[in-house]
């Protein structure tokens, strides 16, 4: 399966569409904001930038959350640069994601975004030019030299390819405990070549000193079956079992699908980092959130309601997935029953334990 | 009206989109290729680019031109590399339209060029880094001094805004011989303007001794009402005033509807860019191309068939003012009903006189 013709949000103003249940990107977003900001503090402290600041993000997605990074950049600077009595730079944006992504939504939004941020900084022109660069961050992007600064929340956990297994990987979809050990190697595996390529791509078009921060899923401990990496597509998996029980999909249509997917340990990004070689590692933090990003156990207004949390799951994981479902499993496929059962699962599921995912934050100085 | 929120080519898989009835646009590019490609030879022969080139195509629209004009300057700068023996640039492409451009359909259109490329040129990877950039041209787009070339065609003519008319242009949409000489003020001002502002933003955009080369429609003669410049939308206004006739559009509707549209003598172009002072034009040429761009009068295997040609114009008229039209007149405006009346007239039109566009290209260097 190619990633880049398959791996696509659904549109912006359908129901199931990423923009519409994008809640918990956009918390893990802005947990990693102040670190984002420390970074171009840093940029700004090493004079790297004067009268000219390019930053891209990559894998912006459509919706709300598309400038919700790119903005807190933006601010920063801002910030910054009135704190020091400073004018602030030119600053060229470049919102990065697959081809398919729903650009032309992103695009709408803009001139709203502009005019807000004219409010917000009392002044009559921005001097921020957004632009897109369709394309797969595990290749090249940009011109070299180009870049002082690289986001990225919540898209370098999907590969640009599913690994070649070398064996079946049997009613799973992902990594599970009943997976031979040939799939977990074979899925670090690609997880090292694409991330290695990330790195290095990177490597060329940011300005030596430039910085690059980036957030995506992990898992907590070294073993690839850790229930916060797995869980919540091992149900998926138990979803579509269950239709095969019912004869809705077939056994093999299963076992043939994968997810271009990768939850790696701390240590597995820490690695490949140093392997590549071309980036210093600042910071490396964990952080953990509910699978249901509106429920807080610490909120004692805030019940926990099984079918609300899992339906607000399912609509979540259902919004990045369904194109990859709908290409593998074909239009037979009725989305409607496989998510109605996975919000069954997950609801029960979340009702005995309160797993979470578990997000990587890591940023890096090119040297 | 806001040009902005109106101007907007119907989206490319429609068909009376921009992208299916774009032959004449297309022969209007390719008309102007050989002087866009030579004045990439000026800039080479300046030693303007050595390892990176930065290029923007204002108005690219959707559909198979948009990359059209990109790809002859990418030719270019290849071909010439390779005569010369240098290893080739890297070549950063600004597209730019409005925010409401489908975006997302020439975006999905860029690997398959990527790869033609790639096949043409004979390499692995283009160095070629394509992205939009959406925005009006009348005001800033790019960071200073960011661009060696600008190319845009058949857009310009568009302007940013309806005029403020002093009185009413009665029974027209646009200029026309029925109309005050206000109205023929009014419109020469707002292109002035217009003109002005896109010379003064491109000029902090493009580096010193960079190029522009823009395209569009024009008129042959200093009087505003000259036939080819004015009768295909005189055409336009005469279909609404049969419906008005019979009470399927209202006289007033007519009245308060006129195009942001402007189509300058070569001199009244001249004269803003003396004025603006920022540019040097090296050539002001024109040239003239049937309505019907698949009729021509020299190919005697071709012969002319008044309602095909009524009807290929209307198509492509409709592309670019349905959007306008719609929020103008309403959902109630039949557009089928339009633009049958208007390829009757103008097939009608054409059988007894084949008027032609006439259309300008002004090549400018930054001083």
């Amino acid at each position: 399966m190619k990633v880049e013709s398959v791996l696509q949000m659904i549109h912006a103003h359908e129901p199931n569409s990423y923009a519409r249940n994008s809640a918990l990107p956009r918390n893990v977003m802005l947990k990693a904001m102040p670190l984002v900001k420390e970074r171009v503090r840093a940029l700004y402290r090493k004079a790297l930038f004067d009268n000219y600041f390019a930053v891209a993000d990559l894998g912006c997605s459509s919706g709300p959350n598309s400038v919700l990074a790119i903005s807190g950049v933006i601010e920063a600077i801002m910030g910054l640069c009135s704190q020091k009595g400073h004018s602030p730079p030119e600053v060229l944006v470049f919102l990065n994601d697959l081809p398919g992504n729903d650009f032309n939504s992103v695009f709408t939004s803009l001139p709203g975004f502009y005019e807000k941020l004219k409010e917000k900084n009392k002044v009559n022109s921005t001097n921020c030019f957004i632009s897109a660069m369709p394309g797969s961050f595990y290749a090249r992007l940009f011109p070299s030299r180009s870049l002082h600064f690289v986001h990225s929340s919540y898209s370098v956990h999907w590969l640009s390819q599913v690994p070649e297994l070398p064996e079946q990987n049997k009613g799973s979809i992902y990594m599970a405990s009943t997976s031979p050990l040939s799939i977990f190697q074979a899925y670090l595996k690609q997880f090292q070549r694409d991330f290695t390529s990330l790195l290095s791509s990177r490597a060329e078009e940011i300005v030596p000193g430039g910085e690059m921060v980036l957030t995506l899923m992990g898992r907590s401990i070294p073993d690839p079956t850790s229930k916060d990496c797995c869980l919540f597509w091992w149900w998926l998996s138990r979803s579509l079992v269950e239709m095969a029980d019912e004869g809705l999909v077939k056994d093999t249509d299963i076992d043939s699908f994968n997810l271009p997917f990768y939850t790696p340990y701390m240590e597995e990004v820490r690695d490949v980092v140093e392997a590549e070689g071309s980036f210093t590692i600042n910071h490396l933090e964990t952080f953990e959130m509910n699978w249901d990003p509106f429920y807080h156990e610490d909120d004692e207004s805030c019940t926990f309601d099984r079918s609300k949390s899992g339906r607000i799951v399912a609509n979540n994981i259902r919004s990045v997935t369904e194109s990859m479902l709908r290409s593998h499993f074909g239009d037979g496929l009725v989305m409607d029953n496989v998510f109605e059962r996975y919000a069954r699962l997950v609801g029960e599921h979340l009702d005995v334990e309160k797993t979470k995912h578990f997000s990587i934050t890591i940023s890096m100085t090119r040297k």
